[in-house]
């Protein structure tokens, strides 16, 4: 899947906000279009935002490519790639480089980079398995396979068949919109569900392995990612199945001794209280599974409170002695 | 809350399909509109349909009761509380009784059930807990306090302070359209969280207790309810939080022995893949938590894989060693 077409000379952009339900790739035409195509999230994801960025200032430097650098740069400031990525662009001018092969090197570095990720992930997975991801950690964010996705993609691409499970991610839908767009479009075994349903189909024996990818990873292993990842690790390690973290080396931040170095950023509740996804928010032919209702175990359940009133384990007799 | 009138001798309903956004009573003119109310979920809530059906018959039934009761019970065929609540006031007519008195009992028997498991409920909970709370299992659904928000709703009312964290429910967001507007109604301190965030508060240690309700107990307990309850009790026994199911006794199923005894149903996909909810799903006013990651403990993860291999545990060291 290309999310950026680098063709002739000129840079093609897949704009990631029309997705799932349109597939429309923008001409870049100025250094301005760039610096919108990063602001609007139409470019979106870390490595891509950085190889992206690379490519722009390639292209649109002008005179002054300094001044085009923190322009760029600018478009969101805490994205520690974009900066990164155009320093080496800048580097590369001083030193008399060729600056599209530079991007071009940048892109092939993450590449690979996806790939060992990938190949390590891989060796822990077989043929036939069920995996559940959550969030979107995949193609569509890096240069090819992504990092939590990259597994199985990369399996697809050497013949295993995986059942894919993705939870759909709320708020902001990113596992309805694109990791269920993206393993689609690859031809791999995807089913939707909501994020209440995960326990369920781990329940029902269906999950072998989950795949995250990962924001920040603490020097103690605890692991930031997008609201939800703690819940399915919980849920996994109760119905005992591997819960694997999948990322670049350099998300390691050895300044952060624990999780609790981190910080969380807290957004709008206009995400939650607001549904503002006009249009349909996974593909027509994504496959889903919406159950209406769970059962819980007894054995997870501290008491049942009735109108006869309280019983406590064990059920089978307390819920019958509640009407002696 | 009155989710239902009867007054000067006329029935009117809260329609239920404009919450949280408009508050609106219709009033019922004939069996027709009765019909209509249910069929089209402006009364909703297995008690509370039981009610209103009692109301209606009694109200409208014409000439020919019976065929009037028929009529009425095909508006929600599987609702079985519909056809009781009918039956009731069938036999209540051939017997010469009052049917609007009988109308007014049933629902007096459901407001002693629901207060009985309120009063039951809140003998576990203290002053100033924080309770999370899954769907929606309140006043709207029956004649008063409701089931799992009845010990809230109860204990507001004696003077308790509680901090209540209300679940989004995906898909159909009856924690946001439902609880949090009823709790906030109330003047009860809510605040409305994506399912995903449950673990978050949890681990925050600003749960003390879960209160959700049930629509059918099996013998040993096993306990069906909306979906992604399994996963909230989950959550709750890894975090040592109580997690109370709340229901009247006729909920227990001895003909099941256990949950896998319990049919679930499956819902459309579209749910899930289209968001149809036009207008806002909760409150202007309510109180939201919407953290963008949350933190996974390094003990729930197997394995952290990375460009430079794969670590596992304990990652203080692992991780380390990878550059070696």
């Amino acid at each position: 899947m290309d999310n950026i077409k680098f063709e002739n000379g000129a840079l093609y952009i897949l704009d990631q906000t029309l997705l799932p339900n349109e597939e429309k790739y923008i001409k870049m035409n100025n250094l301005k279009d760039c610096y919108d195509a990063i602001k609007l999230l139409q470019v979106r994801g870390a490595p891509l935002i950085g190889i992206f960025a690379a490519y722009s200032l390639a292209l649109f430097h002008g005179n002054n490519i300094e001044k085009s650098k923190d322009y760029l740069d600018s478009a969101r400031p805490t994205a520690v790639n974009l900066s990164w990525a155009t320093q080496r662009i800048l580097k590369a001018h001083k030193e008399g480089k060729n600056l599209i092969d530079e991007a071009a090197a940048i892109r092939e570095e993450d590449r690979k980079m996806c790939r060992k990720i990938s190949e390590y992930g891989l060796s822990l997975l077989k043929d036939g398995n069920g995996i559940l991801t959550h969030c979107n950690a995949g193609e569509l964010a890096t240069s090819k396979y992504g990092t939590g996705l990259g597994p199985i993609i990369l399996g697809h691409e050497m013949g295993y068949n995986f059942r894919v499970f993705s939870d759909e991610t709320r708020p902001l839908l990113q596992g309805a919109r694109l990791t269920s767009y993206e393993l689609e479009k690859h031809g791999i075994d995807v089913t939707l569900i909501c994020d209440s349903a995960a326990s369920l189909v781990m329940k029902k024996g269906l999950i072998d392995a989950v795949l995250v990818g990962c924001d920040r990873i603490a020097a103690n292993g605890d692991t930031a990612n997008k609201i939800g990842t703690n819940s399915v690790a919980v849920l996994a390690k109760y119905y005992g199945i591997p819960f694997y973290v999948l990322g670049p080396y350099s998300t390691v931040d050895f300044s952060a001794e624990t999780g609790s170095d981190i910080i969380i950023e807290e957004r709008d509740s206009q995400e939650i209280k607001t549904l503002y996804f006009e249009k349909p928010v996974a593909l027509s032919e994504t496959k889903c599974f919406n159950p209406a209702f769970d059962v819980t175990d007894s054995s997870l359940i501290t008491a049942i409170i009735t109108d006869k009133g309280i019983a406590y384990p064990p059920y089978k007799k307390s819920l019958k002695e509640l009407l002696l």
